[in-house]
């Protein structure tokens, strides 16, 4: 089959070893192939019994978004959205291999990936472009720190069980203020993670929307609400809060906040290009990860 | 002020003293004023101290569609969506004047409508579009039966705790099966309705989505999910359910479904066009029927 | 080993192979080992391959009641409810036997059932009671229908999606008015039932309490409230309810209720005995049926 | 009237203005009807115009337990939990006066205080008990610390959006695993508080029952559960858990929890006794608070 993608990155969990056996799966199938491969210097360190050919390249995730053109990403999706925070910035299609059970964002399975992999790599397969949020700290009109987010922004005290209390404005419009834990913002692909936990409603994957969810409001009649995926989201934080506020941003990257500062959360210009086999369906992931009804007949 | 509408017609629920004042004091305010004015024959023949002028036309619902540039409508929310789904097919304004409390889709005070209303006419005016839905019901393939919906479709038993079984399925994937007592498919306008007391989310009126809420669901992982507004969305119904099924549009119109029959649900080619004074505030409602936080300082 | 219980009634659902099935099974396996057996007379004369000695009694579900010291009841937690409502009257301890899959007051297997009940028919066996509740309609103070549910009490206006509203007075106190499509007051043995669709809380079987949750409130801050279970429960019909209202018991037997009349709801006089092995544990049926975690060592 | 109570502390909220008025107006009130007084340090020493009459003792939170028949809590229901956890060791009857703002526990307002509480004084007054419950952090066997709470015990990472994994056990019994941001476990008098806003159920104050509510649980079939209220519940830590694991006592009190503990959550030796006017009514409180529907007719 005739080579679609040239230029293939690998990435994984270091230290894991169903992630390290995968690695070295591909690695070994990929030259083969005559593939130009490239490996994220973490997992090539950590992986104990992988040989690096000569011709294979270890370098960043940074130099992997530059110079691959498809990355495979081995690892469950907590490790996959670090992974797609910085492939995000890059002309780079990722494909996501999960450690064993079905991820949202990981559908390949470790046990079966070389076939559906060879049909992907021949040109088969869909991109799926999931749009990212950026989240901005201001303090007095200036802007002290940022980060993207996959899956979701969170603001909240730092400490549980801490109530906050903070404006929310929609393109510009005051919407309500709220005494609560926080308040998640999550996109669609976030849907399905820590938002729907507290209670928010799934998003499917094309939907240009961003969800707002309370994190155990104060007030009762708080419910979640879904608005426009090319709103801007402005948070204005009450100055009686507490000193040691925080955004976190797929629960991993945390932005300092303090009271008084605004935080503006909006589309990123950056989006990841998911890449499936043909025969993927996101409905199937969901019906399995949630034990939903199959067809009846 | 020049005349930016010219005929103005008058709905209003029947039997209803407030609503019959306003429609008086508007009568006499749009005549005065040089309008020319349609009454609804509903609302003509049972306010009482009404005297209505020679040169004032008495018609139907759909007469004031076909003929009036701008639809006054006194009511509450709940007699406002019948007066929807008829005025939606034409080109034409419709204003909401409530009973006394802020309504959803009826903005404007009895109390206080004169001189908001004397802005409007004059074209100091916001429009807005609200999108409504269809939901059709075929048998053996064929359509049996068809109404639109401004707030919701849902799809049940007829009978209180009574489970149904349904695959759903949009643009044709096949999404789940669920046995529950009912489903919501509700749009933007209806997302602060019923399916808020089911548990469904709020969807900010300009979103193009539309929102699926599971009624008493068997699976405890069911969850609302929102889907693009574009979205056809199709309910199967299992041949072993109980034969008097229905689906029912905004309360109040109700198709009968079979076992076996299909149900579709989406995007009407119509869509209601919702007049609002300049300083209308759709967050502002929302704070003050939810009882949701002001602005802090 | 000797025998605890002498006189062992058969009860199963009527026209199901499985039922029908392990009914045969336990028919000649009692007999065999010498025990005095009744049959139901539905699921006697609906059971094709069972050949009833003659010596076995073929009876209503009453008389089992009366005569019998142990009753088995073949068929799913469904048809254990309509069987438990009406055994409770009697001093008689009630074994349920599923239809393949776990259910919480069928906790036997079809498959594995001859060793548990040798088991139990020789003493070796836990009791447990559970409370059920008792529904009475009052029309200008006297009372029109009544009748016991093991599950809850649902009352609701017949037809989905149609509002009622009514008073709730605790012991005589008066708690509050609702607006909704109903309310479901549940027993524990309830709260994994329809009552756990609606939102409502676990309630541990041992608990004394009845939980009173509301479906599809109209006010957003209804929440399940649980009371102890020695309260009267009195619900007040508002006059301006529409006619055909309901209190379905268990989702089978149905009282008409009208619009001013008065529901009250208390624990019965009667208790169902049920009839576990030593084994049995309510918690693993809790996870099994709702996929909760095992024990992490 | 007869003096029913003879010694009565102060307590109220120090450097509040509402509440430092209300004890000054108290103090007065109480010398000129011969009553002999004792205020608590914190709010005699920030009260800035108090003149402490000579007779007065200033006096420590658990002297005044020792010593007072009666004590008067000024601030709000967040003040009130601290005051009363020290209260409940001792015998003395305990009551809320509440800074503008009816609450659960603070029932007086200051602004009508005087007629209620000469009635309280002579005896016209109604007690109500309600249990607290007291939580034990154990490390390989040896009790680390302990505390009591009068709304809640809440189990957590300390950091938001942290998940951590827990078995949870009944009067000994495994009940189920549950990986979570944590778990609240409340009494009836917090269940309208921190849980409530995570979604546990409403228990009526008289209720002798246990809640158990999920904070964003990964599984979505958590669900709150309520258990008998002499229960003992014990939460074993995994060993996988991060290192600094927190259990808060009403929102104020911190347990530091490690990987491996164990900690027991059960019903205190000790109770709150709350005097209440003999016109108090909890569910109008509960009404008040939450919006409920008043009295139809």
């Amino acid at each position: 089959m005739a080579q679609h993608y040239k230029t293939i990155g690998l990435i994984g969990k270091p230290n894991h070893q169903g992630a390290s056996a995968t690695i070295s799966a591909l690695h070994n199938y990929l030259l083969e192939h005559k593939y130009t491969v490239l490996i994220e210097n973490s997992v090539a360190s950590s992986t104990a019994n992988l040989v690096i050919a000569d011709d294979v390249s270890i370098c960043s995730l940074t130099e992997i978004g530059e110079q691959a053109d498809l990355a495979i990403v081995v690892g469950g999706d907590g490790y996959m959205l670090g992974a797609a925070r910085v492939l995000a910035c890059f002309d780079i299609g990722v494909i996501g291999v999960n450690r064993g059970n079905l991820g949202f964002l990981t559908d390949l399975s470790p046990d079966e990936i070389i076939e559906p992999l060879a049909k992907i790599l021949a040109g088969e397969s869909r991109s799926e472009q999931r749009f990212i949020i950026e989240a901005e700290v201001y303090r007095h009109g200036k802007l002290k720190s940022s980060n993207s987010a996959v899956n979701e922004a969170v603001l909240h005290a730092g400490k549980v069980a801490s109530m906050i209390e903070f404006e929310v404005y929609i393109d510009g419009s005051f919407m309500f203020s709220q005494r609560s834990d926080g308040l998640i913002i999550s996109t669609p692909t976030g849907s399905t993670a820590y938002s729907m936990s507290a209670g928010g409603p799934i998003l499917t994957p094309n939907l240009n929307a961003l969800s707002l969810v309370p994190m155990f409001p104060h007030t009762l009649t708080s419910r979640p609400i879904v608005v426009d995926g090319d709103s801007e989201i402005k948070l204005v934080l009450a100055n009686e809060n507490q000193e040691s506020l925080q955004v976190s941003c797929d629960g991993h990257v945390i932005l300092a906040v303090m009271p008084g500062d605004e935080v503006i959360i909006k589309k990123s210009d950056y989006t990841i290009r998911l890449v499936h086999p043909l025969d993927h369906d996101y409905f199937n992931v969901l019906r399995s990860k949630l034990s939903w009804g199959n067809k009846l007949y």
